[in-house]
């Protein structure tokens, strides 16, 4: 996502499908109801982005949602990190260890 | 949960059902046995806790679950944390670092 | 997995199978193609490991799963870290911390 500055071909997700009823997801007491069509993204991504940069991704999600019918209130999103030495894209290699890729940032 | 001073609006539950043979859950050597109605709970939450909070959490969940059916050997508990940055939890702002929500502990 | 220095009776797998639509995993940027076995693993473990170790693991992963039909373009592993702290494999204690367990490494 741009927001992040990633690259294009640097995209990995899954959706994954919950029934309603296998999912609570409360207002935190800031005072809203969510609907029934909840969208919780969790991602897990390597740390160095700014605290700037996050409030931008959160913003640039739920505004792009909002016009495919997810409204704010079910905008539901968190951020894990790790470091260049955790991730493996495939062929068994360290590709920003083994510098096949550029560490970001 | 009131042992980790949680505000009751606080809570966000995705609970996940897998087949007992897409699951493999040993017992890290400690000598028991799990049954087939294993329940793993992943907590992915603020830094900030202590490790006694901690140990009081793990065991107030297992103490919780046993009326439920669920004996101690089926109760497996992590936990993974992160930055009050990190967390969207609506309307695409990062409610604890704009204010609309006080940063816990 | 003997790689990482894990007892053999220390195994915790979930394995949840995602139809090919709801999951999108391009190349960053490396140039190869996947075909629709994608195996994605993430694998949730205490910190302490050298990134020479985790080398050796994306490797041996990869390596065991060719056999298994899984080509390297397939294999991608992520790592994610907390402490001794953050486990409880069950009757609601803390392992690590309450001496039933050593801590690892």
């Amino acid at each position: 996502m741009d927001v992040l500055a990633i690259p294009e071909r640097d995209r990995f997700q899954i959706v994954t499908e919950h029934d309603a009823d296998h999912v609570i997801a409360l207002d935190a007491g800031l005072g809203f109801e969510r609907t029934r069509g909840l969208v919780m993204i969790q991602i897990f991504t390597q740390s160095g982005r700014t605290t700037e940069v996050k409030q931008r991704l959160f913003s640039t999600v739920a505004a792009r949602l909002e016009p495919l019918g997810v409204p704010g209130e079910d905008v539901f999103v968190n951020i894990f990190e790790n470091g260049p030495q955790d991730w493996s894209f495939a062929f068994g290699r360290a590709q920003y260890i083994e510098g096949d890729l550029a560490i970001p940032g």
